[in-house]
Formats: C-alpha cells, structure tokens, sequence
C-alpha cells in the first residue's frame, strides 16, 4: 500500500479517537492543535515499545495498541494528569501493513477507554517499533512527582501486583481475543494476559491523589525498582513489609515484586491519608524512613531477596 | 553502561538545554511539566529518523542529533509556532553507548540554536532509530495550516533547495566537523553536507506568516510532493513556473524539485502579500489555481518531469 493510502487508512482505522476536549485539529497537518485551560499545566512524556522486548512478535496489532497505549498513560496517571492528547509514531516493516491498521484499532479503543485523542503520529520503514508520546493537564502545581516522599510517610499500593509478570511466560501463544481479556477477574485463565495486554492507567486515582500524595510513580519497572527510583529522587529510604504486597491471584512475591508491567500506582502519603482515598482499592505496604535504600520486611526481618526489577539495558 | 548510568550522563550532556522559558520540570520523573500561556495553543508534531533510511550508519552522533532536532523543529515553523519543548525517545544497540552521548550534545546544542527545551524522552534496546515528539505554541487561532490556499494565491518558498538532496551522493564518507558545516555558504564545497545535517528550521519566517499565510508546510518530502500535500489539504490545483525555483549552487531542477530535506517553508498567500514579509529571503514560484494537481511549467508550457518526491515506503 502507498504510504500515504496506508495513513488515510490509519486515520480511518481511528475514527472519533482522533478527536476530544481539547483538541483544535487532529491528524493530517504539520501538528496537531490543542488548547489547555488557563489555569493548568502541561504534563508530558514519551515511551518506546520494540518487538522482542516490550510485546511478543507474534502479538496481534490489536493487542499491542492497548498495550502501549494503556502503558503510555499510565505515566500521566502517576503525575495525577488528565489525558490530553497522544502522538503515535510507528517503524514497521513492509510485511505489517494489515499488523498496523489492527494496531490502530487496538489503539483508537484503549485511546477512547483512557479519554485522550490521538492527534497525530508517523510511519517510518524499519524493524517494527512503536513510540507513545503522551501529553496530558493538571492545575498549576497539583502535578504529582517522585521527589517528594519524607520520612515517616506511609509508602501505598493500588490494586494488586504480579499478573503481567506472570504472564510473560505465556507470551509464546496467541493470546484470548481482546474482548475475553476486557472480561478476566482476577483468578480467571486468562487475568495475566488481560493484565499484560490491557494495561489499566490508574487516571482517577492520580487525579484523586493531588494534594494528597507526597511522591507517585507507576509500576512499570517493578515495585521496587520503582520504589527505588522515588527514594533516589525524595533522598529517603523505604520499608516494605512483604505480608502486605497485595499479591495477584496465583503471584509469587519474590517475582510480584520484581516484575514490571502492573501499571498500578505506587505512592506515599502522609499517615492516614489513605481516609482521603476511600472508594479506591490501595493498600499500604510500608513507610518511608531515612537513609537510601529500599529494605524488604518478612516478619519484620530484612530479607535479601533480589528484586531489582526490570532493567531495560541488561 | 547501566541504564540508568546513561541516562544521567545524557541528561549531563543536555545540559541547559533541558531547561527553559516555561518549563516548570525537566528530566528525571514520570513527565515532564510546562506552561503554556492562556491566549496561546499547543502545537504537537513527532518524527522518527532510521539510520540506513533518515541518516547513515556511519553518521557522527553529533551530526544527527543536529539533524533530527533541525527538522523535527521544522513542523512547528510550518505551522508558525514558538518551539516550547521536545521529547526524544532513542531505540539503540549495546554498541551505541558512547555514540549516544554524542547524540545528546548534537541534540542540545540545536536545541539551543531553535530555544526548544528537551525536557524528556526514553531509551529502549533495539535497532537504532530516534523519534522527537515537538511541541510548540501559536496565539489562540494563528497557526498555519496546509488547508487555506485559495485559487489566485501566490505560491511561495524560503531559501533555495536542491542542496540536502544532492547531499544525499556524498553520504558515504565521513561529514567534516560540524563547527566546520555551520560556517558553510552557498558555493563551499560542503554547502550540501551543511544543509542535510543542519536543517534551519524557518521558525521567524513561520511566526511572521501568522495572519499573512493562507496555507504552509515545510520542505521535507520534496517541493512538489509538499505542494501536492497543501492542495490536496486545500482542495486547490497549483501551477510552478520552474525557472523561478531558487535553486542552491549547482543543484539540477529535475532533482530538486523532487528530493526532500530542505526544510525551508513553502507557503501561499494573497498577492502582494510578500510585501509583508521585508527581510525574508522568500521567492513567489507559481499560483494556486482551479483542479487538484501541480502543474510544472517552463517558459509557460507544462513539462512532464517526474518529481514524485520522497515516498517514505517505495
């Protein structure tokens, strides 16, 4: 198909996910054109997805839109920001050219699932790659970011963590179709893969957390990579106790808290906050305490468990 | 190098380049944050560079961090935009480490050279290529878009062309320094290396044509390709008189109406209206007229030279 055939279709493949609140011109120009209300600010970040690493080959498009997609806004999620817009850039060789116009759908439905437009995007040819730049809005200074986590805070939890590790080891077959996974609860077959490939941003949550939430990551990387990643940046250290993880159905802690891929929100508040949070599914799991380092309670008894979570260049 | 060892040493070589005019955070959290002023519009473009397709293997780090940022920034001077900031997400090899860094400095240093901050971006383990997700801002209904040409307007173009395609030749070899291709002038023996790795994005020329402009985009599938694109946005034929083409020390027409890279601002508006446009080096090549197709005319008559422009899937 002709390139510009091919982006005709993707746009149509888009269909009312191109457009929202917000947004001024869609798809088809030099740039997309939004509006941000007066008294917000504008949160941004981008994210890469290669083949082999970051999805299975073999994965339909469909899957991997809401994969990455979902993925994407979830940092948005963790800076407490409401979905904007998104540009989607995509490397692909000749042969994926149905692959793509599936990946638009998967996309366009996680797209409108999570309330952000996708404006624009590019199609270059190479080894298949997919780039998410994801922009979002939060009032002037309710932002959430990692460096403000102090001693004595308690270290929270949302949902339940080590499904989509878990189901990296079931990544070799074709997955359920999107529908059945859009239905697994957890202790179904198919929760891990639902997990894995329809990632849930928890937007509402961040949204709740401003003024709340001293510090906020997502776990993408792993609890307590990330963990590690908020101590490095709050200059803290941090005290999990392990009986508390809320473990996914049929997880491993010492793989849960390890793997990346849950996209649940992990952050700390001051003690008691969570009475603010009620009606949202958290938990806490430790307290921040001076020092650097990240230490895991059994018992209360550190434990040395490896847990370095998922390093991107290993 | 760990991972997150690089990042810090690309942050490093970013230097004040990740900051500035309205960026409220930079690298290092979940998102980036900025501001964009209330009678203002966010301008959203992103590209993605293959090496093999966009730049050679062998290119210098430097030189293609140059060349990435210069035309990457280029979709906001065609829609008339402020550059504001820009994320980059890096998709290379283990061998690619120290190649990396050279990137940044490339990257920083032309992003100094446009005022865009780079306030963020990712790295993932995968063939090389780089995508740049830029953002800009334009007052409230300014922007230029590609649909406005009307039938009896000028047609225009900034600069000469036909130097960054007849570069294409002389990219086998390695690229003198780029201290040595910024001072290049037309008729130096590496006028053509100097445009291909340094594009200029028109960005005073964008922001002039606010309000004077009636449809704009930048050269970068070819002048004719980008010309078709403007009509086809406008729903307009165009006609060319070839010989009023400003062409670069010793490119061939055929050539350079076709090949892209040039990253000057084609753009029409009213007649007359170049008037306007005092200190700008813009040349009036042709006319929008009735139809949908580019007509290419010598001493008045069609020609029937094939200038399909760069077709990114061919």
């Amino acid at each position: 198909m002709d390139e510009f055939a091919l982006i005709d279709a993707i746009v149509a493949a888009l269909g009312g996910a191109a457009a929202g609140d917000g947004i001024v011109l869609g798809p088809g120009d030099d740039g997309a054109i939004a509006t941000v209300p007066a008294d917000c600010e504008l949160v941004s970040s981008i994210d890469t997805f290669v083949v082999g690493v970051h999805f299975p080959a073999g994965a339909p498009g469909e899957h991997v839109g809401h994969r990455v997609l979902g993925a994407s806004v979830s940092d948005l999620a963790a800076m407490g920001a409401t979905p904007l817009h998104a540009l989607v850039a995509v490397t692909l060789e000749r042969d994926r050219e149905r692959w793509v116009l599936d990946l638009a759908r998967g996309l366009a439905s996680a797209a409108r699932a999570c309330g952000i437009a996708i404006v624009g995007g590019n199609l270059a040819r190479g080894p298949l790659d997919i780039t998410v730049s994801v922009h979002g809005i939060a009032p002037r200074g309710s932002a959430l970011r990692r460096s403000g986590a102090r001693v004595g805070d308690r270290i929270f939890v949302s949902g339940n963590i080590g499904a989509a590790g878990a189901a990296l080891a079931e990544l070799g077959s074709a997955p359920p179709p999107i529908a059945t996974l859009a239905k697994a609860r957890p202790g179904d077959a198919c929760y891990d893969l639902a997990r894995y490939y329809l990632p849930q941003p928890q937007i509402r949550l961040g949204i709740a957390l401003r003024g709340i939430a001293s510090a906020a990551i997502d776990v993408s990387d792993g609890l307590v990579a990330d963990l590690g990643h908020v101590c490095r940046a709050s200059r803290v250290g941090a005290r999990i106790d392990l009986e508390r993880v809320p473990l996914a159905p049929g997880a491993v802690l010492e793989q849960a808290v390890a793997a990346g891929d849950d996209y649940e929100l992990l952050f700390t508040a001051p003690h008691g906050a969570e009475r603010l949070l009620a009606g949202f599914d958290v938990t806490e799991i430790g307290e921040v305490v001076a020092g650097s380092s990240v230490a895991l309670l059994r018992g209360g008894r550190p434990t040395d468990i490896a847990a370095a979570g998922f390093r991107h260049f290993d």
